[in-house]
């Protein structure tokens, strides 16, 4: 593409480095900005700076937050001694919006994955096998997704806290409520039926 | 969406103004930006507030441009008795991209439509129908897409130029190079049998 401005061209430049916005897309998004009051486009940049540069991460869970400690850690009515390992802030919103869950999060960054250049290192799991180890965690649920990466980011953390006294427990796959048993993949629907529970506390929650 | 941090609320609401980003994309987009150095970001919110800020049109032809005058507009070697009509800058890097025009543009900055508040007054037209009027012009070509809006516009625009001595043309509609017959729509296809040119003018930019 050839710009008829530098400006405009170091703009597009900038936002398709955007995961998943390509160049085409990044001209019409700058565009519309131009055809906007320019408070728009200040405002958007000002939020992304400051976002940026005063980020901060809960001490204890290491969910995104403005406070040192978060609102859920912060928060006595929440079971400290369960905590739920997720992957980022958007799996801790997820679980959040069930309205189910009571207890802490513990949120790992990312998950193990040596081909893009993760290992354990880059992951906040020495700060929770440390929690492990003050003993004063009786369960971790691994709420990570379920891939190569998931499950190898579970079992190394399964390794390092082997030997304390904490129960650790997986979230229930399966098939989702109100899906057709025929449209399931095989792998989810075998689970379902290995991992099938009493029909009575199905009940529970329905 | 509950957010746990009102920074991330606000870049994510900002972000999510744009067109075609829903809060879920916003969401991801945001997060990307926290996991890249920070002089990402600043160069992101430059870039854009820089361009927002500074933004200059050419003055003959309403391009976005750095100058005062467009490169196209300034170079000596193209066609100023022709004008092609557009909508934006887009439409300008488009035709370029074809390298089969040696003429100028005339950048009209939207189309008129009613719908979304866009009168004539809100585009470039005054301009261009003075430019008509002061006898410099040969070739007028309507290049805006072929829906109500554009023919609208391009209605308009030739009932204001009506009587002075220029010719009007539009672009050639018809089936696109390499298109099958059979999957081409009927409006199309129609029009590319009533406007059918002399087989040995088609051997020309073969």
């Amino acid at each position: 593409m050839d710009f008829s401005s530098k400006l405009l061209e170091n703009a597009v430049n900038e936002v398709s480095q955007l995961p998943g916005i390509g160049r085409r897309t990044a001209l019409r998004l700058v565009l519309h900005l131009l055809k906007q009051p320019t408070e728009q486009t200040q405002q958007l940049s000002e939020s992304l700076l400051r976002l940026r540069e005063t980020i901060n991460f809960c001490k204890n869970c290491h969910n995104i937050s403005d406070t040192q400690l978060c609102e859920i850690c912060a928060n006595p009515n929440r079971d400290e001694s369960i905590i739920c390992v997720v992957e980022d802030i958007r799996d801790v919103m997820a679980i959040e919006n069930t309205s189910q869950y009571r207890g802490h999060y513990h949120v790992l960054g990312g998950k193990i994955s040596p081909m893009d250049g993760v290992g354990p290192g880059d992951l906040t799991i020495t700060s929770l096998v440390e929690k492990v180890k003050s003993g004063s965690v009786k369960e971790l649920i691994f709420a990570l997704s379920s891939t190569m990466e998931g499950d190898t980011t579970n079992f190394y953390i399964y390794k390092q806290i082997e030997g304390n006294d904490v129960a650790t427990t997986t979230i229930a796959r399966g098939i989702s409520v109100g899906d057709e048993l025929e449209y399931a993949d095989e792998v989810t629907l075998g689970r379902s039926i290995l991992h099938r529970i009493p029909f009575e506390s199905s009940l529970k929650n329905s």
